[in-house]
């Protein structure tokens, strides 16, 4: 028996999600369908993450059991040549036999785009949530830094989950703001100087507001309701206080509302 | 009478192209349609470039003649206001009575995004044409250099188009190469500064090649068929001087072959 870890990043745009459903295309699915026809026999693949339906992965990690003896960089092209586009083994490596992506996972990050303001972009609205009014983002960033820590994170779940407990420890929860011309900003920065003599061809004038959470575990729908109540926070709806008070034992529905799933990543896993 | 002069920004992806077709919805269509009920009454818009399905916009010009008088601020808020997300105004200005956008420009800028070689990126892959192989790109750089200048592209256009000369001047045509730690590159850079610990998080391993040409004018697919004839010097099909050749009495059926609509952006159009 072989355990194969396979690094992962795909668009969720057009998936129900990673997680195999009885309807509908996943992540999951295709990965294990492309596994299966090397193993001759199905082959269950363990995700890191379930990432719901329209939420992308740069770095997914997934585990899983196999007999065949390919060698990993042919298995990389190989599942490359079988799947979708929008799906990308980045690689395939041997795991030590009691890996599980899932349980032996120390840390996940996430991150989520947004931008404030302005013309939305036609080459990023798949991958940022685009919100018409100005957000008070000082405020925003004080309310992001209360979630560091091992709290209660009760309010911000889905509702219907069934988890032992809400508890979690998040590491790092800060919000970052990428100027226009940022090296870091996505398409932006690269398309103006596609045309750097025409001042009126696209590059949004509002930045990127950029929120990274790291932390052992993520409760479903966890990091979509914090940026929920993040931007009531910057809409000037609630107070960078009301995020500490809602750790301190609110309600799912005292919190703010969940943000759309285009704007989250899977950034990466981390394993010891 | 007054004359608009709008800038459109577009994702070509799903469109029949630029102008309006008996089948299939376009950017003219969409735009008139917006128009007209500011004019109540049908507006013909025209585009300074017809560009083909599939093909992207970063600043598109168009004109039309309306009677209506609203504030052109408003004006571009309630245009973007009807129009799906994947077409945007950036902006609306008066232009003079004698404006028109295509007869009135100077110069167009067009860009097409290759990569050669790696895995390619999920997240660029409707904006750039990915390819499998290394390409040898000083080649393609000495061969782009050679259509600087007025020359009969009578091998560079779409067969069966009818214009009356196929002879236009070129005054920028470039290949560059963004390495991925490029401020200038797409998705890359930002994507994986999002999950600095995760070496493994997507990054592209190969640089995107950005090729540009500027031009008084340029002939149906001319630019595709340039980038085409030059993947195929990259390949080492043919030699850079093919490129002298060409120019110097070539036939359509003597270049390359036609390269694929994604990679390819009208980048902007210049006006006295």
């Amino acid at each position: 028996m072989r355990v194969l870890k396979l690094t992962i990043a795909y668009d969720g745009t057009r998936f129900v999600g990673w997680q195999r459903q009885a309807e509908g295309e996943s992540i999951q699915g295709l990965i294990e369908e492309a596994l299966a026809r090397f193993e001759g026999a199905a082959v269950t693949l363990h995700g890191a993450g379930r990432t719901d339906a329209g939420v992308h992965a740069l770095g997914q990690v997934a585990s899983a059991r196999v007999t065949f003896t390919h060698d990993v960089g042919k298995l990389t092209r190989a599942l490359n040549a079988q799947l979708p586009d929008d799906v990308r083994v980045l690689s395939a490596e041997d795991a030590p036999p009691d890996f599980h992506a899932r349980f032996s996972a120390r840390a996940k990050t996430y991150c989520y785009q947004l931008r404030a303001g302005g013309v939305a972009s036609p080459f990023d609205r798949a991958y940022v949530w685009n919100l018409p009014e100005a957000l008070d983002v000082p405020a925003m960033q004080e309310a992001a830094a209360h979630l560091v820590g091992t709290h209660d994170f009760a309010a911000f779940r889905s509702t219907g989950t069934d988890v032992a407990t809400t508890v979690r420890t998040i590491t790092v929860s800060h919000l970052r703001t990428l100027a226009p011309s940022h090296p870091r900003t996505l398409a932006p920065s690269h398309l103006r100087t596609l045309a750097p003599s025409h001042p009126r061809t696209f590059a949004p004038s509002h930045p990127l507001l950029l929120y990274k959470a790291t932390g052992t575990g993520f409760l479903r729908h966890m990091v979509r309701a914090i940026v929920g109540t993040l931007v009531e926070i910057g809409r000037g709806w609630r107070s960078p206080d009301d995020m500490a008070a809602l750790l301190a034992g609110g309600t799912r529905a005292e919190a703010g509302a969940t943000a759309p799933p285009h704007g989250l990543f899977l950034a990466g896993v981390d394993y010891d």
